[in-house]
């Protein structure tokens, strides 16, 4: 039995939350494991450092912070609460708070694109399989590790512990928006914490806040809508992500294909990358040696490698020379045969130099059943006891309540905005520039 | 001649300065090289990062950082002070501002340690090579790049521009402390850098302070001095950095030894690596491929390396298993070799698993011109036109004035702390703990 | 002739912007002046205090904070936009910045309510009266102090200036909107100062803004928006607010009644308040002589005053026992009168005990020619040359553009909510309560 | 019996802190007597502020600070020290930080100075006599008044609460620095309070701090050094706190005068100030009748007086003109009969228009059992159970220790330096300006 608390406790200095307070010595353990470890080794952003050069912070800091906000949290719950949460609640929450993204992999986004994995179900295998992770929480009790699984997996028997990690005021959305702002450097992603957690309560069916947090709430809602839209939608680091996928799609095909060559591509895949691109599904050990380091690495290899494309991609991307874009819109999409087909007259395979991706976020919704996943929707208690819905008192949350912020895009490569007279392409080029007007996509003008 | 400011000016978005303007072309041209974006990967403050999660921010953002401080600082210099300061002055000095790390490498203290080379020269070397960074400098004339190599080996004719780049207020120690005290979350590095600039002046001989900014400047020198003694010299960190040195001088033996052996240790070392470990210098190119990134992904492939030291040492350092350190004083270093000893009868050869390291420092000296490499002092004008130095007004920067900051550890395994009682070698841990008071090295009581 | 800039510059310590620089004799001469000095003296955020104890801050630092927005627009002004923005209009834009407030009295709101002032209209009369701000101005040139009285008439040829000090973003609305949030300690009120200023341009009619300052100008509306409904509008120091009106009400009425007494009011009016209750014209010598401090003095003395309703109310307003009110809409204001009756019957005179006071904001709104006055709304700069309005950018914007914010708060003594059981009037009390549910007036329920 | 817990703890929101929480019946009564209320009348820095224009905050924010650190400490302490501390000392500790300045009147310093009064003695009277603040601690216990008595006078018998409320790092300097630095706008204040607090220990003879705190708290008593030398000691509102002195001994001689005379001095004085300037001891009541406005509004009325060198000196005041001053030494000050000989002759009376005035603090001191008031020296509890000083620790503190921060100066009319040609008094200006050097008294050079 594991569940003690250590005599002095640990913390670690964070500029988040200014100490990570460890005081159970399952999280000291659970911390020093290599699976939590290998978490310092992947971006919590990925590729957006390459906008936002200070955001090159990693997973593993927002793993303690989600963390700190549930150890906040659930003394605060334990000190005022007693009726309506149950302390023996705490150690679950807290370990579900720290490892809820421990299988996160590098670039997690486009990796699971490409490759079909699902970091979730990842996290899960990690808390359940042969890992220092198990290990550590079978120690605790023979059930613990399936019941942080269930947290997880949402379906824990306690409403509470399951919004607390997951739902649309939850301790992961709280840290990353906090830490995200402050390591881009935006102001946008600030919102008082403090009031937040003051005001939450638990309630028979879950989280609710006092109406006095209401504001605080808000700001809070709205600092996430303005982040999706000015930090995670950032063209220019969707310009890298499709980068980033096109270079691994190239490798994949390289790899695949050698094994009918006489010359086989080992040596520029090597020993971690290459289960990945073998045909037969990646062991958990496997995926738990690859970091951002190991793809960095080849990339920075492959910037050699013999086939023009892979090394040009590499090299692009390394170098920081993301692909362009312009917004389309369902109504402009038709077009883009059309530009595709300039770009491939210009000399560009468009299978690997151009690309459609679409950013999406539903900022807010209220709880609506007939959806295939319902949200759990911010609700404030009043005076009398009655419940009132978040954005039953904002205007400005009403005003973005279900619906979708999206940015579509179409990508490709610089070159075809060159402007220099005596260019080979210069008619393509002035063609392709024909379709654009104020950075979107648009029918050209016949007299142009 | 490419010195034309640019129409519209581009701006990064920075955490500490908000934001980074980029008003010249040659400066946006040289922010895109491969060589500067190569900063990305290499860590500012190396394994640091270790102790202080934060602290995961790269050389890039420092570069930029240091090069928007020179930019605010000659804005301001050619708009009041034309009469001391010459205005063409101004793009050399943003050039070396920016530049001035680009020769860094991976882990370059550990680095430069073990193989020898010098970031400066190296810094020189690739402005003054057959680079990117080269081309771009001699657009702006032919001698550009030797002027700006001459202003970071200091032998620039202006002090003024010398100072700026390097002195003890230059713009890469204002940088750094600010950028460092805000990634790693320590409020120690905090000081008011708009108050300095506001009261920093051009003078004949180099650079001297309006008396109106001097506690601005005596916050900032003792802030320095704060940051060394709790982030820079923070033990747990070095006992990451004495891991790496030993890994690394692990592999060059095992490398080296391999050229007679049947199987070589090619594999494990891998394109880009290999350049170092053969016996021969290290080319500008191959220098220039090497990352965190590079090192990270080999310590990963080397913890199943079948050398049992070797891979030993990378889990520990993949997992965060620092050596354990004390702290010893000329007095206590004598008795190293019993621990050693001890050590070595524990199971661990010492050559690997115990080092000796002093942290060290001089955080602030006036002008002393006897000394081997004389500092310039820090100077404020007063109201009659005289000169005074920083000590003789500040009470506190007179304390530490001319003191070295030292910090002289012994590193060993953490396992010699063991108290679990039926450890095979608990006499031998119970005799290397009596060694120990307070952290520190002391001659054990006879009688326990 | 006396706009020269002063050879070292001056500067003013400050939270929000650092320092303010003071770089023109006529700047220092006016700040110097005993009638920029009795800002000091007048509470920018009146009797807020009373709920934020921190806004205790006052009129001087928001007019030299304004002063310093608009010294960093004209010196960015100067520098980049010569061909559109005259620097001649310079030093009128920082004057008008700097007294566009030194017409406010103590409490203004409240006192022009009640004495029937505007503080604008005393602004320019300062500026164009016998006064020592109207000396210092006339040196600059004949025609200044009318050119600065006609940029806060907003009758000012140059729409670039007034619309700098007077519009939907002007240098007011600015430095009062990051002023008050630091004083307060909200954190709504901040937003990215630094951005908006790098983006603002001036246009032949007016000021616009880049299309890459969008969201600093979104969010800056939105933060004025949410300090609006949770500090301007907070209902605890509009308790305060309608206590000091019916405080001065009453000393009005005693006032002017004892002109036919034997003994009359002097002694508890005194010489600086005295000319504000005769029955003429105030004079602006009077009107300057007045600040917070005299009236709080007075209420002071009131405390004792032998009429018992205004010694009550003097008592409650010096120990902070404010008004409690409850929300009131055109649909439950026709109950008002039942709940002014039962304040009656429970022996507190309704006219000095009750009140409804409406709170009001729109907080923004496009150009609308057919309304009385209407607004300069705020427009961007697309790529292509072309304008568009804010509300067609954002969302969030969209969503407030146009609608009021109302809060209308009926206001009673904290006594009627008194549930204490053997009370005198606990039927009264009893029968009060029945109208309220949630804070709000409701129609009782009959049964209850 | 009072000591109960509210049932909804209420909280003030702070810049500071972001909340005050307020979690006791009694610190809320407390709150709402007039004699905490008076708080909100006294500014925390005086004329302070007349130099650093955002210090106008008041005592009452700084008292419920220093409360709110209390109540952090002692929330810490009950939770985790529950064998050194007595829980039961919890409110004693809340009630003394809360209202160890309840007695500080306006000015204090020169208030104190002039009429001899003790604000410490007028805070235990204010506790024990005949007010509200007495009855609400009498409903505790009857000895609970004594008991918080006790405490301010630091005889209360727990070394603890003594030194939580007075030490050299208690609940009170600990908010006043912070707040302080928040309001001028200075960043030499700001230290780490949440690792302070975080480390901070009962001891059976008081308080201690586990080593882990040493740096913030050496960081605390340098900012407390810095603040001092740059906030506290200004020469420019001493310059005006000598004005406020000689105002007020001016008045005091014409009231006391005036006994004799036909014309009284009453009108001029009012009935608020009349009980300070009678030749009898001043009543409690009247005392707190005094506040920051009422002087100010007499300084206001007083810029009439017929006696010239009261309405002059009124309006130098109001009009914010304050003395200037040069620094002197005990080497320099026989000059001074000279100065004040020159400023006579130039038509000023010494004895209103100069003054000699020394500012003195003692930074830090360990314990010294043989000086007149022992100061309880900093301890750090080391690993192995043993105590270390301070100083002992830091080479910073070691430079402060036991030494005074002393600024001696002189002051006299600005119209001393007088430069113009053609002045009347140009040969008295010119001899007394040779007497000056660096703002500093020196000998007159012969030859000038």
């Amino acid at each position: 039995m594991l569940d003690k608390k250590i005599t002095n406790e640990k913390v670690l200095r964070d500029p988040i939350h200014n100490f990570i307070h460890i005081q159970d010595q399952v999280i000291l353990d659970l911390i020093n494991t290599p699976e939590f470890q290998r978490l310092r080794r992947v971006k919590q952003l990925g590729i957006t450092s390459s906008v936002f050069h200070g955001a090159e912070h990693s997973r593993f800091g927002h793993s303690v912070g989600a963390y700190e906000i549930a150890r906040q949290i659930t003394e605060h719950f334990d000190q005022y609460y007693g009726d309506v949460w149950d302390s023996n609640e705490r150690l679950v929450t807290l370990v579900a708070a720290l490892l809820h993204d421990v299988g996160h992999g590098a670039f997690s986004h486009t990796f699971e694109h490409l490759f079909g994995t699902d970091h979730e179900a990842i996290t899960r295998e990690i808390i359940m399989g042969d890992t220092a992770v198990h290990t550590i929480l079978a120690q605790v009790s023979t059930d613990f590790p399936n019941k942080v699984a269930s947290v997880i997996a949402k379906t824990y028997e306690n409403p509470q512990v399951v919004q607390l990690i997951s739902s649309q005021v939850d301790v992961d959305r709280m840290d990353y928006l906090l830490r995200d702002a402050y390591f881009t450097g935006t102001k946008y992603g600030e919102f008082d914490i403090d009031r937040i957690l003051r005001t939450m309560r638990p309630t028979p069916t879950g989280i609710a806040f006092d109406i006095a947090g209401m504001h605080a709430v808000e700001d809070y809602v709205v600092s996430r809508y303005q982040m999706y839209l000015q930090v995670y939608f950032h063209p220019v680091s969707r310009g890298m992500e499709v980068l980033l996928e096109h270079i691994l799609t190239r490798v994949r095909e390289l790899y695949q294909a050698s094994h009918h060559n006489p010359v086989p591509e080992k040596d520029f895949v090597g020993p971690l990358l290459a289960p990945l691109f073998d045909e037969k599904p990646l062991e958990l050990d496997d995926y738990l040696k690859l970091d951002d380091n190991v793809f960095m690495t080849y990339i920075n290899i492959w910037q050699s490698h013999p086939d023009p494309i892979l090394s040009d991609l590499s090299q692009r991307f390394l170098g920081r020379r993301p692909l362009k874009s312009i917004a389309i819109t369902n109504e402009t999409a038709p077009l883009l045969g059309e530009l595709e087909q300039l770009v491939d007259n210009a000399g560009f395979n468009p299978d690997y130099y151009t690309a459609r991706n679409d950013a999406y976020d539903l900022p807010y919704d209220d709880y609506k059943p007939n959806v295939a996943k319902p949200r759990t929707q911010i609700d404030f208690l009043l005076a009398d006891g009655t419940h009132r819905e978040l954005s039953d008192l904002s205007t400005l949350v009403a005003a973005i309540k279900g619906k979708a912020s999206l940015d579509q895009r179409f990508f490709f490569p610089k070159e075809m905005l060159n402007i220099e007279p005596d260019e080979l392409f210069a008619d393509t080029f002035k063609t392709f520039r024909s379709f654009i007007r104020n950075n979107a996509l648009t029918t050209p003008n016949p007299e142009t």
